[in-house]
């Protein structure tokens, strides 16, 4: 898959875009600059906007912009707006709810008992149900986003004590969630039964961090200390660190996809390093699908690890036969008609002294809807190579994902609709091969699928969900609002 | 009192500063830019910011800036964001609640019956009284306004009917409200039970519009059909006007200082017509307290129509001895300390010519902190006036206002802490005067002051407030949020 | 004449715009923060944006904005870029040119010799002439403004002293110039030789002033030296005031109009005091065109002070019958089509319960395209007026200025194209009068207009150009640009 | 080398600041689309701001931004300003000139003739010593860069037609220039007779097109038709092609480090494929300097392709033990002093699982001033590669560039003023190798440089500057400019 960023030219996002990341620090002074820090070395998981809460022992403060971190929060006026020792902040590309700035996280909320701010991954599959209940006793929403769901669940909790409301809150929900919470006193961090999406416990100086990837502890130098365990409540005060395990103890269903696409290269997820798993995937799929060619090429940034592995293993060489603008901004040229047509390259080109006559392995990490594989593909041919094998380091992509990555509808999955042979004429490779989905087990050092219980959350491989769907199986199908647009 | 934009020289208000205007249309195409026009006729009452919600008939959109209407609600692109034939606006200065946008109104809730937006004149003085039960039943504000406290009480009725939760929730509101409220099917208008702030109805082509004043129905060409009474809670809907008086029949106070400064002269509230009243009390002034001069000089522009009238009376020439720059911004220059010392005149200049060596009468509306007046008496003495004779349209403001008007502290009051002698040392006039409450009752044409059953609120004169005072009173004295600040 | 802003409703202008405005000051600590509150006393000679260039011993700074000085030039960010003593300043309302930054003065050059600043108010009739003989000598005109042609005149100069070239400069230049010049050793004032715009000189504490009015010295608490005299070329330098009057002895010809409508009421320019000789207008008027009547209305702001005159010759009350709203933005809106025919009152109201029922005389200061008499007129009707008369405090406005005055063209004047008679019938007035010739020149104290030698430059009243219109008269009659427009 | 953004951690840039990227086409409706394109394409030569001037037929329309192409000229409303069928363009880091809009190219001036706008890779090392000459003939600068003399020098020229003119102001130039100019009748592009920078001429269905690389024709699809040769002026017209010669014959002198650093992998230039250049480099490298190790890591993403010929030479695994973050903004954090002694790693991370006990040669093009590697070699070694072996796919880097680049003052370069073997000690690796410049030479097909007459502009690495530096070597070593700043 080739991550095109907000408009492709035909206005349809051809990739799984990027779901959210969630860092938190406590305990460290200027925490809203680590957390900016943070939150940059987690900007792969949400460019669109991102927000920081900070609270310095009287007051909670708030910051929500739209736009990389790297231009935003670090201005020192944003920052200076953001005083205090802790501090928990969030980096988004919109999943579910309407666009602006009253969905970007975090959000926050003055209880009875305080404020609270929380920053979520994921996606809650009974939220709408959830807020039509909560609508009826009289609750007011102020955003559309699943998240505060939870906020107005905390509210109304009719226990004591705010970790058990916030307990008795999250335990209502299902689907996925990775939240860091900050109220007066505690940072709180919790993972959804399964575990689905990743969260991590880090140190620094001292200070305990919550992370959603361990690429945001390295980039300020902290000590990775462990993954939040699926289901578990950790409670981090000035006395130390308190764990709930709600839910008891559950076999975990990790997003396998993480390590096909989503995590950096650098991080390590559940002990596994994402960029030595893929190349591992790259191998495995060198073994499943052999070709006889010239050279490895990749489709960059995202098939990189894999290619590696697989010219490796299949003892070819490797070579940029396409090379990356990284300069594509937030939004790009709707060109008129005439100019369309030219067939514009404005993220890759084909470097054709490089691949001219050459018989190439195209090497890419998933395919969503094709039309990018079909553009990728007419690019190589265009610049003369003289065969074009496409290598895929997934299964086929069949099935939307609900817990929290934005996925075209299943009918717009081009595996939902086509055989591999089908597939395969209509890029128009001389051949195209997928890794097996054992072969992806593999590749992460497990022996197969276990179909009885299977190990990861493969959803998007597999159509089978490891946890109900309520809204979208009740009557409440679709996200009925009065309100158009909330501007300024 | 002359009414300085936010930013003084010192720093502080020398005025009781403008409160808010609403503005509502039912049934018109292109609503919302009507409301945008009447908003500009009501621009006097509230310049800080403003917002406009309309509905199309499914959805309803919401748009707030802040500045002046004819700034920003008049791009074509703002209003096509705002399709519809009903919408209801509201400009404002604020009052309670922090500064930045999410105080703007109008509000917006989504109820579980359906989305409802409201627009509110006057304070509401249990508000936060009313905050801390309903945050104990479970409500999340997401502002620090009082007008969102009327939100939540209707969303926790338990009521049946819409119109049943509204009156519900009204009625446990004490203080000053005049209402415009938007939903699916009706626009509601409200008054408190005192009728303390204005309401009108018109109507523009059988579409019916709620107005703050009648200067914003003539923007439009609109009729004027009656003033809302105090307590009426009208209905307006497709099939008509229904009205409900749940207080039963209560005798009014409408705000009197609105004839003294806060009305346009062009309008006419509760019967009155305003520029005739004030060249009424300039009338009375000159009866009560005349003096031997050659000229009279009003301070630009709320002192003109009473120095009209007191020219008239007295038979003296009226003469513009001082000239006031309009192009005054929102905030004006922090001058270095060297020009402070300047005594910088941003807004009035006297002008030498007309006044050297005259005997001046000079009429303002009020006094406040006095130091406003201080400066005009001073600049008018440095250009040469012989005698320089106070006049002042109302009598002394002594008391806060705690009904939708933002003043000074009371100890900040001039009138509060000094006798007129005194003030008049602290001014340096040769003789200062100030209209007699009764004198002011003349001149809205009442015999005199009803001291048992005062036929206006007059607090700011005489301390005597109509309503509970309950925020005031109670423990709840300052708004203690956790929230410091939230931007964007 | 009721000074519109920049967009009418029917997208013309009915005024004449207001001119320029130029300050400076030399040898005062924070001399941008004085020029800052000498401009804002300017705002009504140009409100469509203004810059200052400051200079510090050693380097000149330049800022310049499009809006008001009150919202720009105040911010301290903005001061603190334009540090030193010495400082000069420009507002505008843009007269030749395009729009745009570019044409926003001071303009600066970098001559071989150091760098020069220049601030102008008026129009060079041969600016066009003179750029066509520049370019072919090599001269590169970075914006559309008459004002650079002096910058290349002084450039292109084969004297050798600098105040020589700037002599040598200006004695090419025809029309009107009122010029405020700034290098790194010299302020330097200049009018041209027949003196037609105003130009002041004072004093604050020992530093030198140069404005354009006298309201502008007032602001700041500095004292009124003296008026600049026509053809003078007035040089500060730190050793103090040399002139020069390379044009020798000329009779002067300023501008009437400037007491008619431009200047500020309580400016004095030539001796002469704006809102007395404002007031005599009246009362000529009055005695030239008596009307049997109620009471005098003036149409705010501009005939406010004719209307006083009137009022007191004739013996009339003078009343506020029209309400003007100052808070018209930048541009107002543009209403669909169903909204444009209700007859919007943007910026007038008039006020019913005063005028209703009453013979009206209502007195404003010229007529130009007679499209807002007609509304003012029709709306003072609708509100019952019994009859409606209108005095005009000038002669008919029959010929457009050349001399930095934005008027619409000559055939686009109502006065050009019909007789008094026609337009009572076009404005439909039961009457209507104009001031007389003489009488406007009997008002500012002469016996009557010496038509041999006029007194003053009435051209747009008589059509009598003082100066040479090369530009207008030559083949160079339009400005053909290559250049469309220019952003950023 | 590596290529940071705009601000470093320590404020001050550790990389050859990429120059400048020009482009035009002629006869292709919606030019301006395509020149946008084009632009975004030469991203890699300029990401500070970037312009557009298009004609049309009778007018020149400009538009200038700050910011990447992709954030700025891709809006509709800015495209829809710049109508025409020809259009030039420029994106740029600033070379010469401070900072400000008014120094982002294409400049424009209104010739006598009309109106001409050009663009301009390079720097011409005389234009300060014209520019003072032109100044004392009386030419006003508006700009402080050296492309605008040489609109001076053609407004200036005595010649007759427009391109003996032109032909008579380059041939006044010394020092580098790759040149697009834009008249009503033509397009010209021209090389310094030198060809330092580079200029391609291309085709798209019949419009020519002038670029900095081809791969900006290849974005569009157009046809790639010859490089210009050194020294040659290019007409293109309605009628076809002319060149000129005003140089005669000289022989050429390519900058050698276009093919290092400077040029996007997928252009080719002078004839040679960018990206097989580097991966020869890398194999002549790992030829002269092999090293025992267990991977070849980059150092992304300039090293890449000589790391990986490097790899394939020296039968070493290629691995991405260091991952870049692409989401760093034009300017990053300013952290404060405890979190900046955080070792904050913005932009790269070390892979710790890849590189964990294993000996590592880093693969980079060059050295600047040696503070990124150092950090660069800590961080590798902080995640416990056993030895870490640089490797420098270029000579060292000693003198300063005068031709177009950004380089730090050579003083500055680490290879100015340190041994190899002190360099190593420096940056604290186990081994440290440049390419030998001969190695250089035979990399790009060359036997080897000739020392009598090199083949190529190295004078980075030799200090043989191929031209006179008279500005430099004259009196006017500084630009000694009286406007501070100057800003809108």
């Amino acid at each position: 898959m080739t991550e095109f960023t907000s408009t492709d030219l035909d206005g349809e996002a051809d990739a799984f875009r990027d779901e959210c990341g969630v860092f938190g620090i406590f305990g460290k002074a200027d925490a809203s600059a680590v957390v900016t820090l943070g939150l940059h070395a987690l900007q792969h998981r949400g460019q669109e906007a991102a927000g920081i809460v900070s609270y310095d022992g009287s007051q909670f403060s708030v910051e929500r912009h739209v736009g990389l971190i790297g231009d935003t929060f670090t201005k020192p006026s944003v920052l200076a707006r953001l005083p205090g020792s802790r501090a928990i902040g969030h980096t988004r590309y919109s999943t579910t709810g309407g666009e602006g700035l009253r969905n970007v996280q975090p959000f926050f909320a003055e209880f009875a008992g305080g404020g609270f701010a929380i920053s979520h991954n994921g996606n809650i599959t009974n939220a709408l149900t959830k807020q039509r209940e909560l609508q009826k006793r009289g609750a007011i929403f102020s955003s559309t986003s699943d998240t505060e769901t939870l906020l107005h669940l905390i509210a109304m909790s009719e226990r004591e004590l705010f970790i058990d409301k916030f307990i008795d809150a999250v335990t209502q929900l299902e689907g996925a969630f990775s939240l860091v919470g900050l109220s007066g006193k505690k940072m709180i961090g919790a993972r959804d039964p399964l575990g689905i999406r990743p969260l991590v416990l880090g140190d620094l100086d001292g200070a305990y961090i919550l992370a959603s990837e361990t690429c945001a502890l390295d980039i300020i130098g902290a000590h990775y200390v462990r993954d939040l365990k699926p289901g578990e409540v950790l409670v981090i005060t000035n006395e130390g660190l308190r764990s709930y395990f709600p839910w008891g103890e559950l076999k975990p269903r990790f997003c396998i996809f993480e390590y096909v696409y989503f995590a950096r290269p650098d991080s390590n997820l559940e002990g596994r390093n994402v960029y030595e798993t893929r190349k591992m995937i790259g191998e495995q799929l060198a073994r499943e699908s052999p070709v006889d060619a010239d050279m490895v090429v990749p489709v960059p940034d995202s098939g990189t690890p894999a290619a590696i592995g697989f010219a490796q293993q299949a003892g070819l060489p490797f070579d940029l036969g396409i090379i990356r603008n990284h300069y594509v901004g937030r939004t790009f040229i709707q060109p008129t008609a005439s100019i369309r047509h030219m067939g514009v390259k404005l993220k890759h080109n084909a470097n054709r002294k490089a691949i001219e006559g050459k018989r190439v392995v195209l090497v890419d990490d998933s395919i969503v809807r094709g039309t990018t594989s079909q553009k990728i593909v007419q690019m190589v041919r265009d610049a003369g190579a003289a065969e074009v094998h496409m290598r895929i380091a997934s299964p086929p992509t069949a099935a939307s994902c609900f817990y929290g990555v934005d996925t075209p509808e299943t009918s717009k999955l081009l595996a939902s609709r086509m055989s591999i042979e089908d597939m395969r004429d209509y890029i128009k490779v001389d051949s195209l091969a997928f890794l097996s989905i054992d072969g992806l087990y593999r590749a992460v050092s497990e022996p197969g699928r276990d179909n009885a219980c299977p190990q990861f959350c493969d959803a998007c491989f597999t159509g089978d969900y490891p946890t109900a769907l309520t809204d979208r199986d009740g009557t409440e199908t679709t996200r009925t609002l009065s309100l158009l647009a909330k501007h300024g």
